[in-house]
């Protein structure tokens, strides 16, 4: 079963911003999809089970940014 | 002899933005020091004989912004 899980991010300023969350968040196990906009800050990350949150949050971290459950 | 020429950039809105044009101008031949600051648009290249112009100008498009003589 496919879930979409949204997310907002903060900080992102441009398309290279948008590539560094994609990169991390693409790495968590089970994700099958990520939509990211700078312009927006929607995180949306399509998953074939339920996601972590806390795994998507440490991974925005680790890109750089903050999110929050959306 | 070392030269430094100055120049101005824009488009950049953070720091993968600056870390792109570093990478990009940093491969020039003679070049030996790169600064450049997204929040200034300022962009200074040390060298070690007189820059080619056009050839700064190209890296700075290549990595995706606009550069002018500053």
């Amino acid at each position: 079963m496919t879930t979409t899980t949204e997310y907002r991010v903060t900080g992102m300023s441009c398309g290279h911003c948008e590539s560094a969350v994609r990169a991390e968040v693409s790495e968590i196990a089970g994700v099958t999809g990520v939509e990211v906009s700078a312009a927006t800050g929607l995180l949306s990350v399509t998953s074939d089970a339920p996601l972590d949150d806390a795994a998507v949050l440490a991974a925005v971290d680790e890109a750089g940014y903050e999110a929050a459950r959306g």
